[in-house]
């Protein structure tokens, strides 16, 4: 019998209503002869509200009392869950991270996933139970509770999934799947049916928010089949998987766009060997995640170095680049947090020059400056004042046709197969 | 060094302000020279909103699930507290029932302790942090969460307090200790500063809220001495333990009411032996709870059997009292929920013939009629209509001076000591 992770955001079990709504969708997966391992993220803005809560008593509250506090969220959510589907008949059983032999590391607040042991999820389901299990949440190798961080439902299903072996891993979410472009941004936007691994992870990379870069990492490294569909509509979503004969066809997936970042400049950096590690070691210490990097050709012994990073990490970064800038007798520090970043996936695209110039080509004709760019196999990614995104992310859609599907010919290399691109979904807790 | 388990009640940690104080106290006492444990209940309203969350999906949630739902509460209420002593410069590690070694039956919502093994709770304290549990809830030996039920987090402060050899376990409440009745009924109702825990026990059972009979109980069969102590004073309170030389003193010590049980009535019951235990042995199997029987003397081979039992056992009783209508062949049941029950209670009674006349006439004296008498040996209960019931308390009270301490002269065994009585305490959860 098939067996189907499906993994419920906070958006989708919002209240009760919804809840009893996610029930008979589950029950009615089971009824169509399958067995089913639910994972639930926290009702939606309980977290906020217990993060409001913590806020009120400390300012930096203690990460492990933080991990016990947020994880009564998905606690709430799964034991309503397994009520409405005992009330439909289903006979459910919920579990927390713990209780379902989620291990992580004791990194509290972002914690890893070490093991996935399942033992009680497996004792269910051959019981021909609905395991509901609580997503974000595991133990740690020193028995505290833990969290995932960012994305980590979708990270604790994934990996559910894969010590499940599971034939598909359902995300379900508030979007109806992958799309070529923001649908918000670009309303001729098209729905996928299926992106590779590679192009998903290229997609999370560029802002595409509906998967964490990391599910779709750990799905990878597992073989787990994605499938990221809409629980409002409940229609076929996004498939992300292995490269199929369908997305062999495609160059071009899609346009993902992010305007969280800021980008830094180091001036007037000393030209010599050795720089770059001087410079990017003490961020990487001090936890700060650099996105693109660009040093420009030197100059009388002299150079500038670029690069982006969550403008998050920017209060974290600053003390550190003025220590830097003494250390190695830089200029000055310049940052910059109005831009954005515009990102072109597709898998094809190694094996057909001339995708890039089209992308600087479409920008030039929308009189949008490029300031940094970025390559990748299968990714163009350029830097863009912030304002100018929403334009940029248009006629470079426009101008790949994003929104027909195209059917490649290898000698005409110049028709290029539209595919992903993605919306920003909900909590990615 | 000593070491204090300290109980807070959900109107304890009503809000982020209220934590902050607990956590003061908290600190103040460990800083006093002490080594603390504090028992957590759910923050106020919490418990209600999970419940009316679950009433949203389930007419009938299953227990495993709700005890699952519910332990979300105190999960919040422990790491808010233990962020807010971390604030303060205390160093604070909270535990789930589990972590601290709470092992239970598998009685989902009314589930006993069977052990505390409290190896991490030790560990902490032998480090000098402070150790915050979650009241009310265990692991069950199936390794399922549980629930304590009604007097749960009581039940969790004494328990641990046994387990860890406390030198005394704090109860903090909204109630500033036990007292000779209840103040909202007799405003010149005074605070204890003693009572035994037999008294204590007698109290409980005649409807004292301020401690749940099985908390008094557990702490009697481990010795634990009990402090009940008002939060928002900080005074000291009323202690129960041992009866000392205070106590034996007393004759009386206070007066209990409850409103909360309803009589009923099996009239014509044939008179031969047997009879009883065809009554109340079902009832038993059902789990209802009865409290007073009373069989009236038999009159032509027929007999009357009357009984107190809580309202809200009452819906489970009346099916299984009408199929042994049936069996015994009786005439009829009658059901009334507008009693109340009056109890006196005072460990000095039993060498003091006298009191439970002086009780009745009292009543006698202000038109009250008594329907159900119950003594034990340091308690006199008598069931009265309920609209009765204060005015009841009252001329008890005034009858034995209730509200002035007076010391008991062996020859003048007229002069009555009074001692305790208990007002309803906030959520006994």
């Amino acid at each position: 019998m098939p067996l189907i992770v499906q993994k419920y955001g906070g958006t989708s079990v919002g209240d009760a209503e919804q809840i009893k709504r996610v029930a008979e969708r589950v029950v009615a997966t089971q009824a169509a002869g399958n067995k089913v391992c639910v994972v639930v993220s926290a009702m939606g803005h309980t977290t906020d509200a217990l993060v409001e809560l913590a806020s009120q008593i400390s300012a930096v509250p203690d990460s492990r009392e933080m991990d016990m506090l947020l994880t009564a969220g998905e606690r709430i959510s799964m034991a309503l869950l397994s009520m409405a589907i005992n009330e439909l008949g289903g006979r459910a059983i919920s579990f927390t991270g713990s209780q379902a032999g989620i291990v992580t590391d004791t990194s509290h607040g972002r914690a890893k996933i070490i093991e996935v042991k399942a033992d009680r999820v497996r004792e269910a389901l051959a019981e021909d139970r609905i395991a509901i299990v609580a997503g974000f949440q595991g133990v740690s190798t020193a028995f505290d509770v833990t969290t995932l961080g960012r994305g980590g439902s979708d990270a604790s299903a994934v990996a559910l999934a894969a010590a499940l072996d599971a034939d598909a891993c359902e995300i379900w979410t508030d979007v109806e799947g992958v799309f070529t472009a923001d649908p918000q941004v670009v309303p001729e936007a098209r729905k996928l049916h299926a992106v590779s691994y590679e192009e998903m992870l290229e997609m999370a990379a560029g802002g595409a928010g509906v998967l964490m870069l990391r599910s779709v990492e750990y799905a990878r490294n597992y073989g787990v089949k994605l499938h990221v569909r809409s629980t409002f509509t409940g229609a076929e979503g996004t498939w992300i998987t292995e490269e199929d004969e369908r997305m062999e066809q495609a160059i071009i997936s899609g346009i993902a766009h992010d305007v969280s970042e800021a980008k830094v400049t180091v001036k007037g950096v000393p030209d010599h060997p050795g720089v770059a590690s001087r410079v990017f070691r003490p961020l990487a210490d001090e936890g700060v995640n650099i996105d693109m990097i660009v040093q420009n050709v030197s100059d009388d012994g002299k150079t500038d170095i670029s690069f982006t990073l969550p403008k998050a990490d920017l209060p974290r970064a600053l003390p550190v680049l003025e220590q830097i800038r003494g250390n190695i007798g830089a200029e000055e520090i310049r940052t910059d947090d109005e831009i954005a970043k515009v990102s072109l996936v597709g898998a094809g695209m190694k094996s057909h020059p001339g995708v890039a110039a089209d992308m600087f080509d479409a920008l030039a004709g929308a009189n949008i400056n490029i300031e940094i760019i970025s390559t990748s196999s299968i990714r163009v990614s350029c830097v863009i004042r912030a304002f100018e995104v929403e334009r940029a992310v248009k006629v470079i859609h426009d101008r790949f046709q994003l929104s027909t599907e195209v059917i490649f010919r290898e000698s005409h290399p110049e028709t290029l197969t539209p595919k992903l691109k993605v919306v920003r979904a909900e909590d990615d807790r």
